[in-house]
């Protein structure tokens, strides 16, 4: 009998785990061109329930990658938040609406619900027209570093070993061995890459449990469209409208409800969904609320907040997602910062597979990422003890008021929505000229803004501009005057082609435009010197459209002085990466020297 | 040899010709689940060139059907026009930009183009998803009326007998004979059904020629990107900018350029695409424009401006679009006109088809349309005298001045946009309590007007509450004040279920939602009767968003006074029917009995 051969086969990237952090990865590298395969244990994507909250800068990632369109039309949007605490009567009041965590900066200004099988098909739709399909049921049996210096310090040697099982070949036994350049574990909260790897978790373990619950209702509870706080003598809970006329509810659980006695354990078997509506219902009263339909999806939820210690090996084992942060879901938090680590890795990833930077680059990941987690955390734990402590009463006064419940929630709104995110200083941050945009931070992402076209006159968002397409952003903001343009390009054109010699040429490592501090009555865009606009599409004017609905204010935003103008270098992912004064632009020079590598430099 | 046994069949509506015209007709019809079948003689649909150009009204009217999405993603938006005239040294210079053609109203505050063939794939598509597929190549070979006085009055019989020709059958010669309760001929300029009904086209022939020409450009014209009017001693042009980076030209030809000597006839054969892109560059001097790409599509274009006698016979066979009105290239209207003739046939078919109006409802399609179309030939005949004129200089004292063209565009801004389409009163447009809500013109499509949805605060446009699913509009301007709203709505009711009984309900034939002159802050959805709101969504509020971005100052801009109120009774086509104030519901009554007809009544 032949001993079968068992397959053996090198790739750039392997991703365990398709969830939304690998799918945002996969996606990502496919559209960059990268050399990438994404396996999963589950034999096919989430069905229902699930993670669903989208906070907006993260559909503002969704839109860098041409994918907001159907995410906008499949989901539900979620405009307020509402307040609910014990009234005089022992049953809940509304004590404030508002638009918590939202920020004024969003440009969708919205959080967005759309069930986790919603959000995996638009990944996936994406990556099929690339070519690339999940691989499933797939599990790593093993995974192995080279030991070998040289190769650990060479980005193009396939320096990580992973034996893959198919769970669903023929003999239920059939092996792969792949040999990856790199590996992304996004196998979740129980990773096992995490594990094989020995990166433990940090933080304590708290004892806060839910239950989700997911249905559509019947009710007579005024805000069952907003997102709501409850807190209630008989327990708290969350409402968070869902796609179609869908709710989920989040219902605290205490040990009584769900722990087994004899064991301390969980047990989901032991509960139900009929129970957890009881709860919820004796939460909401005197509101009534039913489930006539029935229940779509449900499941507990134990809240660990916990951060691992690291996120990479070496550079070339990655973790990313709820492999490396779990938390409770109160913010709706989770799928969020798990879309955005990988956002954050994949364009760097790309640079030093194609030899732009070196390894060292991918240190950022972890600097950028783990920092945010960590703030997370934080947050989490403050925010969660703030809701699942017991309302302030005459009868508890050791209790957590409104005030100190909505101060809470209001310090944390840009924090939360993602729009505050900031990555402090590293190769890819540099503050030198900060005061040359006071109105933009260096190390967030470029706030979006309205300009308006000068060859059209067509009002378009500056994200628009900016696609997550792997290049870095150069928006020169040439100010009033066009006295100095023509030196200008001249000089930003022989430096950019410094850091694009090899890689095919300015265009395909920079996204080159030009906003104008000028009215379209008076620019024709053909002034511009071509170094400055590759493309008719690519001069911006500081103007309002031709009905005065938009634009308008930009220099003014983004504290630029419209005669002195800067450019800014927007990093792949749409983070601000510094700012130049148009008379210095050696600072563009020292920014991309300080992490790009080889022949141009 | 056995004889052949011809197919024959029943059907509600057999469209001939599957032009945006038919397709519009088509993809309606399936929408409201009408029996309906469409042909057309060629073999597929258009691949590139032909009609492309939307005005305002119309890219609103695809967002009715749902369609906008994919037109706006697709198409090229035009938000600018440019208007050049010989300048002192003898070539062309710019005179002024502005927004010609677009009007303040509007809810898509631009032109939108977009090749033939696209809009052809978005209707297919729409239907395909119905179930509903153009069958092609198929001519008609002949159409026979019923000529018994009582089959032509019942809106059931079969009254049309429609012999159609399968060209691509086995043997060439398949034929096949439908019996049609109603026909159209959306046949185009040199329509077969309009021919055989014996319809004349009225009007005078003029002489204009132009040429047409699709083509990437290479060019230093700094209005490459706007819409352009352009006069030259070269003689005239225009620009409209395409998809991509394809720009069309319009070219002004004279009788020596194209006509055969010896027939007096125009030769396409006789002439190149090189020759109509070397008039247009001298047309364009001192700019240069080249096609290094080569031409896309050309075409030569006489201009006949002629409109049909009649619309329809019997009300049982119509036309539509070029088959009753040919007119201008220059304000774009051609397919813009053609595809709101069907929006607005369609429905009416609809509803006499269900039983609920009668035929006698159809004669307002002739009444409105034609209408319109002699409104557009009387401005097209006045635009095209202005633009194919001379300019007036000091050697041309008779010729056209700058002012007077400039005053022409300004005044049919409204008209050409599309927005600005009035119908007359008719048993659909009803005047008698206009006062009601002195900003609306009854007779004209409701303007679009963002309102926040009490329910979740969303913001959304009152055009996204009145879909075009072929229900009346309800809209219950019901004031700032809730004392009588519990009787209003059983008032209401009472007077829609008489008009909906054996029809389904209420929720069949009319789209109710509520719209209250208060605040966010103060309102639950749920204050709002169930009768005025028979879903969630259906409570508007006039007031502004989370973030004061949109809405407020509905009531004002619609001259209804916030304490009286007023209904709005919008037809499916989104024109305002009529309005009734609250305490006297009679008019609605009055309005729905003038043409609806059947059991309730």
């Amino acid at each position: 009998m032949p001993v079968p051969l068992t397959k053996e086969s090198d790739v750039d990237v392997l991703i365990i785990g398709a969830g939304p952090a690998g799918l945002m990865c996969a996606n990502a590298l496919a559209n960059f061109g990268v050399n990438v395969r994404i396996v999963d244990q589950r034999p096919a994507k989430v069905a229902a329930g699930q993670a669903d909250g989208y906070h907006p800068r993260t559909i503002e990632v969704f839109q860098s990658y041409g994918l907001a369109e159907r995410l906008l039309r499949e989901g539900n949007r979620v405009y307020r938040a509402a307040f609910y605490n014990p009234g005089p009567n022992g049953g809940i009041e509304c004590t404030e609406r508002s638009r918590g965590f939202l920020t004024p900066t969003a440009r969708y200004p919205f959080t967005l619900t759309l069930h986790q099988g919603g959000t995996e098909a638009i990944f996936l739709d994406s990556m099929a027209a690339l070519g690339v399909h999940v691989e499933r049921p797939v599990v790593p049996t093993s995974i192995e570093l080279s030991t070998v210096e040289e190769e650990l310090k060479d980005p193009n040697s396939h320096a990580v070993k992973v034996v893959l099982k198919h769970l669903d070949a023929a003999d239920a036994t059939e092996t792969e061995i792949v040999h990856a350049k790199f590996v992304l574990g996004a196998d979740g909260a129980h990773s096992w890459v995490r594990k094989s790897l020995g990166i433990a978790m940090e933080g304590e373990q708290t004892d806060y449990i839910w239950g989700v619950l997911d249905f559509v209702p019947d009710t007579n509870f005024p805000d069952i469209r907003n997102r709501c706080s409850v807190r209630s003598h008989n327990g708290s809970c969350m409402v968070i409208p869902r796609e179609g006329d869908t709710v989920r509810l989040y219902v605290q659980l205490s040990d009584a409800d769900v722990r087994d006695t004899a064991t301390g354990r969980v047990d989901k078997n032991k509960f139900s969904s009929e129970r957890l509506l009881d709860i919820a219902r004796r939460s909401l009263s005197p509101f009534t609320i039913a489930a006539p339909h029935g229940i779509e999806w449900w499941t507990l939820y134990i809240i660990g907040q916990r951060v691992a210690s690291k996120y990479s090996v070496h550079e070339r084992v990655f973790i990313a997602g709820d492999a490396c942060h779990t938390h409770s879901p109160k913010a709706g938090q989770g799928m969020n910062a798990s879309m955005n680590d990988t956002h954050d890795l994949a364009w760097k990833l790309t640079h030093v597979i194609r030899g732009w930077a070196g390894l060292s680059l991918l240190k950022t990941y972890e600097f950028e990422r783990r920092k945010y987690a960590q703030d997370l955390i934080a947050f989490d734990k403050r925010f969660s003890a703030l809701f699942s402590g017991k309302p302030r009463t005459d009868g508890e006064a050791d209790g957590v008021t409104q005030e100190e419940f909505l101060e809470a929630v209001g310090t944390f709104d840009q924090f939360v929505s993602g729009t505050g995110v900031c990555y402090a200083p590293s190769v890819l941050t540099r503050m030198t000229h900060q005061a040359s945009a006071r109105g933009l931070v260096i190390g967030q992402r470029l706030p979006p803004r309205i300009f308006v076209r000068a060859a059209d006159a067509r009002p378009v968002d500056i994200h628009d501009m900016l696609p997550a397409d792997g290049r870095f952003g150069v928006a020169v903001f040439a100010g009033d005057a066009d006295m100095h343009i023509a030196a200008l390009a001249r000089s930003l054109d022989a430096l950019l082609r410094r850091h694009a010699e090899q890689r095919g040429g300015v265009a395909a490592v920079f996204n080159v435009f030009t906003v104008l501090a000028r009215s379209k009555d008076d620019v024709n865009y053909t002034d511009v010197p071509e170094l400055l606009r590759p493309h008719w599409s690519k001069v911006l004017l500081d103007d309002t459209d031709m009905f005065g609905r938009s634009g308008g204010g930009g220099y003014d935003a983004y504290g630029i002085d419209r005669t002195r103008g800067a450019v800014v270098i927007v990093r792949p992912d749409g983070f601000v990466g510094t700012v130049a004064p148009l008379e210095d632009l050696s600072e563009i020079d020292d920014y991309f020297s300080s992490f790009m590598v080889g022949p141009g430099l």
